[in-house]
C-alpha cells in the first residue's frame, strides 16, 4: 500500500522496504517459553556445531575458576573428539589444572596459545619446547586492548558461569543456591562476551529469567549449555589469598605501608590496589590501622579483591570497590550483597586503548619473582627459567598508578630476588617506583621526589645496587640458566609491543 | 635488543614491534589529577570542536529529561552559532520544550530528524510542512536496532547526565545531592554511548571518581562538559504518571486486570509491563490486589517504571525491575537504592536484532489514541492528523508480549477512539490481542484462545466492529482529515520497515 518511491529522500531514510508482517506471536506464558524456547542447547557438541567453528579459528576462556577450572579441559577434549585442528586457545590465564592441554597440543588440536600466565606441567612442557608457535603472554589490560582492537579476534568464547538464565544472563554467583559454586566477578569474561563472534555460556546452575544483576547480558550470548561440572569449588577459591604469618612478609608489609604514607599517597580520598601475594595483602592490614588512626578513607579499591578489602568496605573505610576478579569467597559474597562493590570488565579495569581504572590509582602493591638493578620485574619465569607465573595486571597497574611499590623478600632460600638482570622482563623499570624488601627499600632514580620524601620521613633508602649486592653476599650468584636459541614464549607489554622473549630450557647443558 | 625476525611466526603473533618505552608516569595523586587531567572540557563549543563534527553529520540525544530537557536546545543553539548546517538530529524522543528547533530547521542547521515522538509547536509545524525530508519515527527497540546495525550511525552523542565524574562515568541521579536533578534510568542513552563515534556527557553535577554504579562507563565517553543548567526538574519528572481518579479509567483498568487473569497470564512468576497512561497505570493497582489475594508474585516488571511498581517491588510482590526509563522520582529513588531494581539499555529492553527483554513479557498494558477494526493502533497523530505523541515501546512490547492489551475510552469528548481506519498505523493489528474500553472488550480474531478463556470467565466479548459502531452511534463520524500529498513523516515498525507515512495537513481545505 505504501508507495515508497513517493517518499522524499527515501534512499537516505531506509532500505528495508515496507512493513511485511510482524513476527509470529508467541502466546505461551513467559514461564512456559523459558523452558521450551530459549538459548539452551542440549549438548556442548551441538552448541559448538551451531557456532560454525572451523579449524584455524580462535577460542577463548576466562580464568575466574583458577585452578578449579573444568571448562577448558572439557571443551578442548570435546573439540579434539570432534576432529578440530589448528585452533588458537586464548585464555585470560591458565593454571596447573590445564595440564591435559599438553596432549591436545601434541595432537595438533591446539597450535597456538595466548594467556596471561601458565603453571604446572603445561608450563614445564612449554618451557621445554612443546609448541612450535611461541606462547603469547599478555597482561589483563593488554589482552583487553588486543580484543578491542581486533589484534586478538575471538571466534567462539566458552564462558563458564556459576549462574545463568535460559537466555544467557550470566553471573559469577547464584542468588538461590548459597552453597553453590561461586567465583564472584566475571570481569575478564565480560570483554570476551562483548567482542567474540559467538558466545557459549556453560553453567551448572540454571536460574529464572532475569538473572539480574548480571555480569554478562543476554544480548551478548548465543547459546547456553548445562553441565553438572564446571569446576572444583576448592580450586576456584583457594591459593593466593592466605593471610600471612611469615614475619619477613609482615615486616615488608609494614614497611610498604610506611612508604606509601611517607610518599604522600595516603590521604583522605586515596585509591589503591593490592596484589595477591602474602606481603601485598598484609600491607592492607597496616594501611587499615593508619586510616583509622588518621580518620581518612579510601575512595576506591581496585582489581583482584579479597575478603580483607571487602571487610574494610563494610567498615566504611573504602567507599567503592571496583572488582575485576574476586580472590576469595568473602569477596564474592560482598560483590553479591554490597551495592557499592561493583563488578567491572577487563576493559574498564586496565585497557591500554581507553581510559581505564588503573589510570586512577594512587598506588599499587605488587609482588615479584625477580627484580633487577634497572627495576625491571619478572613475575613469569622461575629462577630455573621455567614458566611458572602470570603477568596479570602487573604492568597495567604499575604504569597507571602514581606510585608502584614492588614487595619481595631479598632472597628466597638460596635464590636472590634482586639480581643484575631478570630472566624475563614483564614490567619494565620505567614504571616501577619503589622496591621494598625485608632488608631495605630502594627507590627508582626516576623518582627523586619519592626518595626525598621517604628520607625526610626517616626511612632509610638504599640504592638497588646495594640491595643486589647484599643479596649476592647472602646467597651468592646462581649458575646462569642454560637456554637454547629457540623462542617458546613472547611477552607483550600492555600496549602489545614485545618486551621480552622466553627461550627453551637447555636440559642437556 | 629483541630481534623480532628470530621469533617464529612473528607475523602471526604481533605487528606492534618491540617495546619502546612506557607512557610517562603520572605522579600526581589521584585526587589532584582528577581535577587537572581528565575529560573535562572548558566549554561545550570546545568539546564540539574536538569531536570533529562536520556539516551533514548525525547528532544524538536522549529524552530522559522529557519536557524539562534543556540539553537539545542549548546544544543546537551552539551548533547554529558555530555555523553548522545540514545536521541530522536523532533523539530518542522530543517534547513540547523543543519548539526552538523550528528556527534551526528554518535556517538549515537541522535538515533531518529521527525520533520516537514529537509534541507541541514543533510537531504542529512539522505536520504543516516545516521540513523537507520526512521525519523518521522509530520505536525504542527499532532505534536500538538501527543503531546496532549501523542504519542509524551517530557521529556525536550529546548526553545530559544528573551526575558524572571527571572521566565520564555517568548516571541518572546523584548520590551526594539528594535534592539535585534526577531522571533515574539513562537506559536510552546507554545504547547511544556504546555506538556513537564521539560521546559528550553534559552534567550539572560533577562527583568524585568512580561514580559507581554508573549507567554509562568512562570508556564510552570522550568529553565531559559542566553546565549549570541541564534541565527543569519539574519538567523532567512530571506528566504521565498521575494516579487516575477518572471513573472511566478505573473501570477500564479493572476490566484489563480481569482480562489478564482470565486469559491465564496472571500466575506465580509472571512478567509484565505497564504503559504510562492513566488507565494502564491504574491496572497495576487492581493486579496488586489479585496478587495479594492469590499469594502470587511477579518475576519481573519491565520498561518505563513508576513509583507504583517500585512500591510493589519493595512490598515483595515483584522480584526484579528492569528499568529502561524511570517515570517519576519514586522510581528514580528505587533505582538508586534497590539492588534488584536494575537499569537496562534500550538494546536490552527491546532491540529487534537480538534477544530482548520484551520477548519475555507475559503481558503489556498499552494506551492508544485510536484503534481501528483491524486492531491497528495509532499513538502518534491526533484526530486532526497533527503529530502529538510518541511510539515509545508500543510495537516492541505488543509484538514481544504473550498478551498485548490496549486500553482506551471508547470516545474522548466528541472523538471516537475505535474507528474504521486509524490515521496512522504505529502498532499493527498483527500484534494487538485485546482492546479494553469503558464500554466493552474486543479480542483480535487471531486470538480465539483468549476469546474463549475470557468468555469462560464470564467476561462479555464484543467484536471490534461492534465497538466501532457503538462509538459511531455515540459521537458520529468525524469529518475526514484533509491531507496534502506531501509526506512529512515516516513511521517505522520495530524491524525498521516502513509501516505508514504521515502527510501534511491541508489547512486551506
Amino acid at each position: 500500500m505504501i508507495e515508497l518511491e513517493k517518499i522524499p529522500h527515501i534512499h537516505e531514510i531506509s532500505n528495508h522496504g515496507p512493513y511485511h508482517g510482524a513476527r509470529e506471536k508467541n502466546t505461551a506464558t513467559f514461564q512456559a517459553r523459558s523452558t521450551r524456547q530459549n538459548k539452551l542447547v542440549p549438548s556442548l557438541e551441538e552448541a559448538i556445531r551451531r557456532t560454525g567453528l572451523k579449524d584455524g579459528m580462535t577460542i577463548s576462556f576466562h580464568h575466574h575458576f583458577r585452578n578449579g577450572d573444568h571448562i577448558i579441559n572439557t571443551v578442548v577434549d570435546k573439540l579434539a573428539e570432534m576432529g578440530y585442528k589448528n585452533l588458537t586457545l586464548a585464555a585470560s590465564s591458565l593454571a596447573a589444572v590445564h595440564a591435559p592441554l599438553i596432549r591436545h597440543i601434541q595432537n595438533g588440536v591446539i597450535t597456538h596459545i595466548e594467556t596471561s600466565g601458565m603453571r604446572g606441567e603445561l608450563a614445564e612442557q612449554v618451557s621445554r619446547g612443546l609448541i612450535d608457535c611461541p606462547v603469547v603472554f599478555r597482561s589483563h589490560g593488554g589482552r583487553a586492548s588486543a580484543i578491542r582492537s581486533g589484534d586478538l579476534h575471538i571466534d567462539v568464547a566458552f564462558l563458564g558461569a556459576p549462574s545463568c538464565d535460559p537466555y544467557g544472563n550470566a553471573n559469577g554467583y547464584s542468588r538461590d543456591d548459597e552453597d553453590g559454586i561461586a567465583c564472584g566477578s566475571l570481569g575478564y569474561a565480560r570483554t570476551d562476551a562483548t567482542y567474540a563472534d559467538n558466545v557459549i555460556v556453560i553453567t551448572n546452575h540454571l536460574v529464572a529469567y532475569p538473572n539480574a544483576p548480571w555480569a554478562i547480558p543476554e544480548f551478548e550470548v548465543d547459546y547456553v549449555v548445562m553441565t553438572d561440572d564446571i569446576g572444583d569449588p576448592k580450586g576456584i577459591m583457594s591459593g593466593a589469598t592466605r593471610y600471612t604469618k611469615d614475619p619477613k612478609e609482615l615486616l615488608i608489609a609494614k614497611t610498604a605501608a610506611n612508604v606509601i604514607e611517607a610518599a604522600g599517597y595516603l590521604y583522605d580520598g586515596f585509591s589503591m590496589q593490592m596484589g595477591s601475594g602474602g606481603a601485598s595483602l598484609a600491607t592492607a592490614r597496616f594501611l587499615r590501622q593508619k586510616m583509622i588512626d588518621q580518620n581518612i578513607h579510601c575512595r576506591f579499591a581496585l582489581g583482584g579483591i579479597t575478603g580483607q578489602i571487602a571487610a574494610m568496605h563494610e567498615e566504611g573505610l573504602i567507599d567503592r570497590i571496583l572488582d575485576v576478579q574476586s580472590f576469595d569467597l568473602d569477596a564474592a559474597k560482598s560483590l553479591k550483597n554490597n551495592h557499592f562493590h561493583h563488578q567491572i570488565s577487563a576493559s574498564y579495569y586496565a585497557s591500554h586503548t581507553v581510559a581505564a581504572a588503573v589510570d586512577q590509582l594512587d598506588f599499587v602493591i605488587l609482588s615479584a619473582l625477580e627484580i633487577d638493578t634497572d627495576f625491571n620485574v619478572n613475575v613469569l619465569t622461575g629462577s630455573d627459567g621455567v614458566i611458572r607465573g602470570a603477568i596479570g595486571g602487573h604492568p597495567d597497574t604499575a604504569e597507571g598508578a602514581s606510585l608502584s611499590v614492588v614487595v619481595a623478600p631479598l632472597t628466597r632460600g638460596r635464590i636472590p630476588t634482586i639480581v643484575k638482570r631478570v630472566n624475563t622482563v614483564v614490567t619494565p623499570g620505567d614504571v616501577v617506583d619503589v622496591v621494598v624488601t625485608d632488608q631495605g627499600i630502594a627507590v627508582n632514580p626516576r623518582r627523586p621526589d619519592v626518595k626525598e620524601k621517604l628520607e625526610k620521613a626517616g626511612l632509610h633508602v638504599f640504592t638497588i645496587e646495594q640491595l643486589q649486592k647484599r643479596a649476592e653476599k647472602l646467597v651468592g650468584v646462581p649458575d646462569p640458566i642454560r637456554y637454547k636459541d629457540r623462542i617458546v614464549g613472547v611477552v607483550m607489554y600492555r600496549d602489545n609491543t614485545i618486551i621480552d622473549v622466553i627461550r627453551q630450557i637447555d636440559e642437556d647443558a
